[in-house]
């Protein structure tokens, strides 16, 4: 897999003399979307070049990519840099960012030693083959040799284990308060973190229901994850009456990746003092007309609390979060459902398919063997 | 004030022999409402009679109406029994229920002398104007001599100390979570509620602005009530562009009276993690089509907490706001403005007024002298 800029052959067989360049892909992140992003258009991957040989200077780290994550916040990121949004934008014709996990080729720092995995944390991963880390970036990137000890997959460390994880344990336990017995609603149940949010509140011994946009998404919540019931929103004739059938005692918790009418109807269905954990709303991210949530009013008359959160103000609950779901995920209490698509150049598909749904439990993408 | 039933004319001969009917006018609810109520349709005063001069069984005593109060919640108690809401239903061609305040003509029970004053309270004390009340009925009526020992108005113990009062003291302390030097802003703030909201902050070092349904009005919030800004939204261009106006370091803070799109103005204008105190939503009580609040998706971005409250599951807080609001008036740091009709005949004009906001603070009707 070497690409030689230029004819010049003889480098060929002076490698240790003359820079030897080698292909380096990376994803770049190429137009604003206004509505969904088309894969080629708006995420590009291209090519650029980078010597492997170069000398390090003091304090940088060379690593290769083996696995990245996509995930739903990306979109918010995919915006104008004058526009406001809950994450910082992507710069337009630059690598994007978000967690990765890598190994280090060669290193001239003390912390990273060679054939220490590489986790590119809280967004910050670049999503290129290779890189060269330097001093100043230190705090993005963390030794994670998780995998080595525990045996769970690398990719469980850039989901179930990573930020995605952190966020339906932030989100559930923090904001939602969760009772023993109390019914639990999760939207987007299939997804990425929506797959957690269900098993822990499993584990907390609270009733829960979930929805997912197809019939084989639905089967695999309660055939595979344990869910006490979920329906397909969109064969359900209104969210407001299935919700009322799956949740015959009301809904004290509901997990809301979606916003929009899914957020009216479970409103519709909330006990008193129900909470409301804002931490997506996938119905207005990508169309133009956002859905009217048009029974507010019941969050006076029900008394519920509707909290909003961004899990990076919640960081300091890593470590008992990581406790946590690395002994659920060892007992075999909860299952870390993973799509891996093959290849770098899968990641504008894989991103697209996130966002319109397409995808079963967790995306990433492989980019080396590992 | 007598009025006397049927050709008895010898009766007004010998009160002490036969028993004498004395009017007493009552407030009932006629007709369920759809839109605004109207005086005199689904509100109505009616006559009936009762004898003052019966003997007391043990346990009773007889009030007369002195005072009462009209507040936005009766409104959502204006409804069909089978429809929910937050707070218990009127009942059809029964007397409504209120905040009130009467003295007691004579006693039949320990706890209630004669001339005493006696609170009917959270919302129990019956719109007529004698009342013989039975033990059972003793939690609904408490002796309230505080007007007698402070010199504040009678009037005072149905807004200012009672129940409204309350509502902006929780409101902004349990669920605003107000810090010196925030923004506080605050709709309907000439009303009952709305202008101690502001004047409490005030009091606790907050940047207030308030908003209210004329130019009097906001003359009066800043002028005479001390809130540092005020703007009339029927005049107002746009409520957000008005709010960035007036709120140039963001809101913080926001006591919503109102929803729909005042709601979403604030919105535009919050701060990151702001409070919205979900007290009332007048903007959706009477009309058919709820107005749209379309940027929902802040509450996430600018994690914000929305919670809803209803002030009778905080009661427990009503001696610390009884002792600090009665403070504050006795030291003039709160003014608390009335508009008082006379008689109880004027009830549902009373009523009908506040809720299209005509009435410039506390709306309430005078019954008898005091």
């Amino acid at each position: 897999m070497f690409h030689v800029y230029g004819f010049v052959p003889s480098l060929l067989f002076s490698q240790a003399i003359f820079e030897m360049p080698t292909l380096n892909k990376q994803v770049i992140f190429s137009k604003v979307p206004t509505d969904y992003p088309v894969a080629g258009e708006h995420i590009c991957v291209q090519d650029s070049s980078i010597d492997l040989d170069a000398p390090l200077e003091e304090g940088q780290f060379l690593i290769k990519l083996l696995a990245l994550s996509v995930d739903p916040y990306m979109r918010n990121r995919m915006r104008d840099a004058s526009s406001q949004g809950y994450t910082s934008e992507f710069i337009l014709n630059e690598p994007m960012t978000g967690d990765t996990m890598n190994v280090v080729l060669k290193s001239n720092n003390i912390k990273y030693k060679e054939g220490d995995l590489v986790h590119g944390k809280t967004a910050c991963g670049i999503f290129a083959q290779y890189a060269v880390i330097s001093k100043e970036m230190e705090p993005m990137y963390e030794v994670e040799n998780g995998p080595k000890s525990t045996g769970l997959p690398i990719t469980n460390y850039l989901g179930a284990l990573a930020i995605t994880g952190l966020t339906g344990y932030v989100g559930l336990l923090k904001y939602g308060a969760p009772k023993k017995g109390e019914t639990l609603y999760v939207s987007a149940a299939a997804g990425a973190i929506g797959q957690l949010v269900g098993q822990i509140g499993k584990v907390l011994g609270l009733r829960v229901v979930g929805s997912a946009g197809s019939d084989i998404k639905t089967k695999f919540l309660v055939e595979e994850l344990g869910f006490d019931a979920a329906f397909n929103y969109k064969t359900a004739h209104t969210y407001t009456e299935k919700l009322k059938e799956l949740c015959p005692n009301g809904i004290d918790i509901y997990f809301d990746n979606v916003g929009g009418k899914m957020l009216e109807a479970a409103i519709n269905n909330f006990n008193n003092h129900g909470r409301i954990i804002g931490c997506g709303m996938i119905s207005q991210y990508n169309g133009q007309e956002p859905e009217h949530v048009d029974n507010l009013i019941m969050i006076i008359s029900k008394r519920l609390r509707f909290e909003g959160f961004v899990v990076f103000e919640s960081l300091d609950m890593f470590e008992s979060f990581r406790n946590d779901v690395t002994k659920w995920l060892l007992e075999g209490k909860i299952k870390y459902h993973e799509t891996i698509f093959d290849g770098i150049e899968l990641t504008p598909q894989a991103l697209v398919d996130m966002l319109r749904g397409k995808s079963i439990g967790k995306q990433l993408v492989k980019v080396a063997d590992f």
